[in-house]
């Protein structure tokens, strides 16, 4: 049995119930931009390395790990949400695949050497940080959703100092920061291939971007099909179903 | 009445017949790419001025003249089309609202000055040109799909040079260009600030794109609702068949 602390609750990751997953609504909760983006993500399914940096309670190496053998490593900063990822990958029984590390991402190289990953994926923080007041007032998800230890420059040379050579890095992030993104993987030569955007319904401006690219890799980005997450009537669409409580 | 030469002919612009436009198949004939750019560009309606950089036969200051007063200026490189435009101009009554000049697009600051326009629009020749024998065999169509005269990087620094500070600059272009426009909106300071993506029917990669930046922007890119073309039954969509049969 595993050990929960404070609000910390235990929810199924997917609708199937095959997974669980530790949560806490003052800590750290999953949303949609992770599960969208561990769907999204082109990885290795046979072997191989995949790194998970700002992984939170470990979501997404936790997804990925149904749709690949490759071992991935997650990193998480805040101390006590890099121990929902522990605790998560124990309650799973995935101590064999997937592993945790607590610490900064700028600081990784001594950790995780470079260039060594297949396939670098981030959930990373959205918000630029333009003054105190503004901050979450909680702690923990302010330093998860704004730009306090890492900016998104921080995060794209990270990406770039662990994939390998024609490896691939995936994030998901806000419309309004396309145009940065795709400046930082031109500056660290992680050329975009593929772009899709998340919109919330039919008529309305996208709220969420996938983004994929290849370490080195030649121009020529695709633009997939848009994805609707939601109906008219507010019911989820089949492709967002399909994602969303699992294809499996 | 106006003059016609070789292989050209008449056209109606637009499905209610107001506007007739000189067509060549061998020299230049307008695309949906025009008349999506034309419907897409942020312009001032009661005042101003805008320039059309690539402007071929006139199409886009044609179509943009039935939604403003502002003065239009276009500049065509090739001599044959910039005739054609001429007689555009002339054919439809125009002559005190539009102008076109005859000339390279990075030469016009002799001609025209610089920062002076609210808005500047163009449909740049789409293809970097790796060898000759993958030219159109077609000289005036290889100068117009092919960056023989301009490259993209020449067509944004002259958007950049003839907008003003603060003013619009619009662009149509293909899906696997976008991360390069970016870059040199970015270089020349025009800040990209919507973006639409155009798919030819649904489940389809985007194969157009339409983007519009501010000179001296402040960075926040709104992504629209994507636009499809055709229906599934290859018959255009409503909101296709608005565009391209004229609102009015």
């Amino acid at each position: 049995m595993v050990q929960l602390y404070d609000d910390e609750r235990l929810d199924y990751l997917l609708a199937d119930e095959s997974m669980q997953i530790i949560q806490s609504p003052t800590a750290f909760a999953f949303s949609l931009d992770a599960v969208l983006l561990a769907d999204f993500a082109s990885i290795p399914l046979k072997r191989g390395t995949i790194l998970d940096l700002c992984t939170g309670n470990g979501v997404i190496p936790l997804l990925l790990s149904r749709r690949t053998v490759a071992t991935i490593t997650g990193v998480e900063i805040q101390e006590r949400i890099f121990n929902m990822a522990e605790r998560n990958i124990e309650l799973n029984g995935l101590n064999d695949q997937l592993q945790v590390i607590h610490g900064d991402l700028k600081e990784m190289q001594a950790v995780i050497g470079q260039s060594s990953f297949d396939v670098v994926t981030c959930n990373p923080p959205y918000f630029q940080t333009p003054s105190a007041n503004e901050y979450n007032h909680n702690e923990y998800l302010t330093i998860a959703r704004h730009e306090i230890y890492c900016t998104l420059d921080d995060v794209v040379k990270a990406c770039k100092l662990h994939v390998r050579p024609g490896g691939k890095v995936a994030m998901v992030h806000r419309p309004g920061r396309l145009v940065d993104i795709i400046n930082a993987f031109r500056q660290y030569r992680i050329e975009p291939k593929r772009l899709q955007l998340i919109y919330p319904k039919k008529g309305k401006e996208a709220n969420m971007l996938l983004i994929e690219g290849i370490r080195d890799g030649k121009a020529d980005l695709k633009i997939l099909p848009p994805l609707y997450i939601y109906n008219e009537d507010g019911t989820y669409t089949n492709e967002a179903k399909e994602i969303i409580y699992g294809r499996k």
